[in-house]
């Protein structure tokens, strides 16, 4: 491999002569040479956003020259397209303020600038990575902005149609499954009965709930840290910056960003992400519950509950030939564990910050982003691969309904609760049925029985 | 002690002459010897709360007769003002659905209803625990009810207030503390300068972002289970039930409760808890920075930061005379460690709710009545213990401050980045000032290093 | 209520005048008035038993005079037998140190001392809380030996007895179980048949392997930090002290205490309680699986798998009468939730510590103590109220093995995976036998197919 | 690109031609397109092992000819070797047993196997993937020994290696440090003396316990599944097949791996996983404290403690020149955050078995391998790029020690606890030495005081 010698203030190293990083990033290769993990592709997009706004608003504000701001925003587009991601290599397991990734941003966007401009890599002329594309802030208010753009655009564009594509399809089927009476469970217990369209519509409430809490938790992600600098007073950057930046990056990505009432609080705490992570575990656990029922609901498909039968989309084992799983159910489950896992990890981190700053950024960015990314990617593939092909197994569900002891609490109003258990003890214990036990306790005729016991007269309230 | 016995469909048991519980309860007592956790005084209360709406409800709609709603309501009256707090015994750890607690509130209402209308105690006459007090009920939704109506009375009434009144101490001190310049630090390390008042402004944000925050999870909470009955169905209750005796339990707590859109999903998850769980560790991270900022800032009192004097409440020390320590964030930070384990553990019983019914309530309930209690109890001790007594020592903030290496930040704009680097360098090598190695560096003169670094003006942006 | 003044070096306060306690205690019970939960008894007992101790060694190396070591051993003793529980009023939440505890112990053992001696409450006289009760010891030696004592006690009276006879009760199950053969259920579908007498060898070495895993981390909990003092160095305690108190306590509690190796590691950090904990949230783990299965074994009655019959305790609905709930299952569940978050807020603490000591002990203690404490009291409330009375539902089992479509594996060696899976495939989509589909299918005759497939045949290896 | 049909029980798909894998791999990219991670390495290398051992020994007890030894050991090779690792696409979020990944080793080796034959690949002949590649196996019992291999070979080659090398280190340290008195700290507070050295011997203590809690998880992950099939009972595999594959993998390996004593529990439950992710969460608590230690005593360089002078690996700072930052800890502290939240996900997956067969297999072994990499790797970079280039700042250490009113302990023995506490404070409020205030306070002499207040003589028992 080719190299050439990029310096910073530390002095002198080589740099593959291939890639537009310089020297901060060629050591933080050496130095954290940690695990896997890189940088989220988010991250890096939202760097490009914001080192473009930035140029902006300095030259809006007459701190950076016009040529200098067309050749900044050129690689910062290239940035934000995801052109130039090979030359963002960095861990996450890095300076827990993304410091190394701020700089890798102004060292790929000024040199590249600088070949734009025919002059050479490393030179830092006529762009130079801290004084012009750094200009005015700090990884210490850049690298929280990235995170707060990374999130709010991952949980617009890939979030909340994926919970509301579940959504519509859960609602598609309570709606198909109206008037499908089944028995109900409770304790895992045969209860009283209710519709298979009442049992998915408490799911498709569960997810209308899931959209309101990512929108109330939203605002504070809007508000975004860059004017803060280094510690957050804004020490080296235009009064009129933070609004106007803040501005910028609402319009590059058409979604309402704000500048921070605080900066301190910006910079030193990420309540906001441990926030929006919360949000994410209270989806993930109403996501588990759901995934559960259903795979529940499908066992069998002879032994189990039968009451669904589950889209078949691969052999389900390399033994037992012809079985069939609820896959989609364990991916959506195991999702749902790693986010709760995630978000214990975000609260570790966000419970550390120190003075002015938390320096557990990029880890908690990356649970974080992980998190939106799995329950986004799992409940479209929920979706296609099992909701929508879920079918009711008619004769299952009406063998359960008729066979159910639980539908002696219709006779509660009219004989009692202690009346009413003596007919299911005795059903229970002989093996008969509700109204064999009733009419030889002589508590009701079997007329009576038969007036009072339909199942269709107990999915709601008189 | 003597017993007098009770019965239930499993039969009759003794039960301590000298309370008004019933069979169940005296039969939880034997199945559920589980550790020492009762359950909460908050949920007994609301219990009581809604026997009392339900009679109320039942009698509006004609199923309960006047004469009972009386009584009822009596003794629902004393458990809501806690007179018969010692006729609750039961533990957290019984059924899942808190069947046992439901049912303890029946038998001890009804019990004592019977004792005021004469009665004799245990016969259920004139009042049934089920058939009256229960009526038109299940514990899957009186549960599930007094759960929320319990989290919405501490939020209002014990968390909301401490949490502001840290908010407002801390406001006050962040305006006392104005015009005191510091250093800033981050990553630990010695950064640019800012005000102690501008450091206090950050935690400030993150109390008023805390309130916004639990604002924002309240409209689920306020949502109610009651009309459910067994399954969300609403078997057994009247059509006018739900709404009906939201509006009394409204009215009774003089809190917005309404009845819950979907009853499926108030009975079968419990989103809304793992929800209100996730807020709170929100604010339990937030507090754990701000109570950690604290004790660091007043390290010492000769060797650790020491910008800060904390309150001396009590000696420190068994062995070290004179000692003194910052306990009160220390016991803050217990709790915030505590409230983060509390979320773990509702997460995992909110992923783990099945069919028609969640059955992890009591402990659920448990661990967010306890996260709201020690976040309001902790809030209001720290206010009182610590944060109202601080004080800042002068002498560390000032030497500190003309101490620093990072005001040679504000040389940025003036020299560039890597000339100031230099500066930096060559003064901590030397351990000379920053002005000495400027001058030394031939970068500036005296005179215009004392005109360009002065840490009054870098408190802030141009 | 009546008081007497006590003094500190922080001056006099009340103390009301029937309580030993001094200046300290009442001192903390004003600035932490924190929630409800109180210091474990088993940490009181702890305090007791290293006070005698230490007396003891005290007196043996010449530091302490006989005649004040026999009134602080006899008043230790009395603060070991719980006779003054109610002179321990504090909070957990306090100094992170436990120092007001470790105060608390050593007023009230003064004391009592004194006023046995004849002496005047408070006076100090003749025996002294700092001089004499905490001679050559501080907070941070005393309270994490408390901490240990009381986590080995209870795992050794508590704990592994209640594992031992979950792990006995099923290990009977599993032998009385052994030669009903059922269907297996592998992603809850039907699978291959086991014995119900082997599903249940499964819990029984997730047992077996609960109290390896307790007796793994027993040595690390063996050794105590007494004799590190202040901050690890042992200042101030004689040099045979260490040593000689581990002794005494060893011979004070039976149980195998050792002095630790490192006093350093043994203030600053509590790994030992991280690791334990990380036992109790594994056999937590364990717990909730076998308590699962069970109660899914056990749904039903009729609308359920219900393979297996379970005691029925206690009625099971307040509006479904007759209903039987797995209430056991659900008590273990929710006490694995428990434990799994006690964890979490456990590892926040154990790693918050910083320099020479952790102060997160109250909080990690009672955590771990709490998980202790209901691991066991729940183990054994599962094993007399439900695995003792679970009975096989002969007709259910026989029903779903002679159905299932798994047993078709048996043909692998025979026709093949892919023909296997043909024959499954067939008899599911016509609702016929396996038998039928194979014969249909010409791949084997119905001689062949009753000679290979025997579920008897099934349940090992060849 | 270019395909080939391949065949499963579902029917025929398309497949690249360029690849080995098969059916059932390419309709497992179809229907789990869920995130970005993919199954481990170390997952698929295990898998080699296990394929390898299997067909030896399936060879030997005679049920799979030499020749189609020969050709799957072949290609099981290159599996192991890592050569084939494109071939392996799958994600981890896919069926929770883990089947479609043993089916990618089954088809990759396969179809390897056929290649080297002549054959056609998706010939199935003369290597049937199920039938030969499989033989005697099934995903329930070949995945989780997959899961014991990879974490098995991690801990030994890459975790514990990792963990003794700062163990060493930080011994070195200890030793280097042994002659340095400093200042103690407990609550953050000034507390009495001890050595540099003693401060660094408490770490290396912590390494220590680290690696025996290593060791004593490590019996039960040497337990390996293989043998028991579908459900645990061994259908359709040799009766001497498990203890012999175990013993070939153990060759393979080098490593002592044995059969599990009880299948059941190796198929349906994980708990060794979560005993081994507790044990990774114990020692992620233990660097944390370690790490925020370090940078703590480092912090300044004028503003805080400063005692310890980190190494200057890079520029700290994009806007603060000259600023070095303890970026080390910051790696190892997220690291050790992630480690606790991989630790949650994985509890939630390991308390979540059912029946015959724990399907969070996958989202468990990949955060177990997770936090062991992510610990060897910060382990082994906090080391080389922090530990070994630690330097005391003597002048800060030596400044702090003189300074400190903590002395005043030493005069406990000879002027009593309360006396002393009064020197503390006078010094204290007067600013003065606690020599002056001593002697003003008539409690010793001037030579009194030298004579016993010796820091060198406070650094141990006496």
């Amino acid at each position: 491999m080719e190299y050439r010698k990029e310096t910073d203030s530390m002095g002198a190293i080589d740099v593959p002569a291939d890639r537009y990083y310089g020297a901060q990033t060629a050591r933080s290769l050496i130095h954290f040479d940690i695990g896997w993990e890189t940088m989220p592709r988010e991250i890096i997009r939202g760097m490009g956003i914001l080192k473009k706004a930035a140029a902006q608003v300095n030259t809006e504000v007459g701190v950076l020259p016009a040529d200098k701001l067309a050749l900044i925003a050129q690689a910062a587009d290239e940035v934000i397209e995801g052109k130039l991601d090979a030359h963002f290599p960095l861990r996450v397991w890095q300076t827990g303020s993304g410091t190394q990734s701020n700089m890798n941003s102004n060292e790929v966007i000024a040199n590249r600038a600088i070949e734009m401009a025919g002059g050479t890599l490393g030179s830092k002329d006529p762009i130079h990575p801290n004084d012009d594309v750094n200009k005015g802030q700090s990884s210490n208010d850049t690298f929280p902005t990235a995170m707060h753009i990374a999130a709010v655009e991952q949980i617009h564009e890939r979030l909340i149609p994926a919970i509301t594509g579940l959504r519509d399809a859960l609602q598609a089927k309570a709606k198909e499954f109206d008037s499908i009476i089944k028995i109900g469970r409770t304790h895992l217990m045969d209860a009283t009965p209710l519709t298979l369209g009442q049992e998915f519509s408490g799911y498709v409430q569960q997810m209308d709930n899931a959209v309101k809490r990512i929108e109330g938790c939203l605002p504070r992600l809007y508000e975004i840290a860059l004017g803060g600098t280094a510690v957050g007073t804004g020490l080296n950057t235009h009064k009129d910056f933070p609004v106007k930046v803040a501005k910028a990056i609402a319009d590059l990505t058409g979604l309402p960003f704000v500048t921070a009432p605080n900066k301190f609080e910006s910079l030193a705490a990420h309540d906001a992400v441990v926030e929006a992570s919360g949000v994410m575990k209270t989806i993930a656990c109403g996501l588990m519950k759901i995934a559960n029922d259903i795979r529940m609901l499908g066992s069998g498909p002879r032994c189990g509950f039968g009451e669904l039968i589950l889209p078949a989309n691969e052999p389900g084992s390399s033994i037992m030939p012809g079985k069939v799983n609820p896959t989609q159910s364990e991916a959506m489950t195991m999702v749902a564990a790693q986010v709760i896992g995630n978000d214990t990890a975000v609260n570790v981190g966000g419970a550390n910050g120190h003075f002015e700053l938390n320096v557990f950024k990029p880890m908690m960015i990356y649970n974080l982003l992980q998190s939106i990314r799995l329950i986004a990617d799992s409940c479209r593939s929920f979706t296609e691969h099992c909701v929508v092909g879920i079918q009711p197994n008619h004769d299952r569900i009406q063998h359960f309904l008729s066979d159910s002891l639980m539908l002696v609490t219709a006779l509660n109003p009219h004989i009692g609760y202690d009346n009413a258990a003596k007919v299911a003890k005795k059903a229970y214990e002989e093996n008969t049925s509700l109204k064999e036990a009733a009419v030889a306790l002589k508590l009701l005729s079997a007329e009576e029985f038969d007036d009072k016991v339909q199942p269709g007269n107990m999915i709601g309230p008189k």
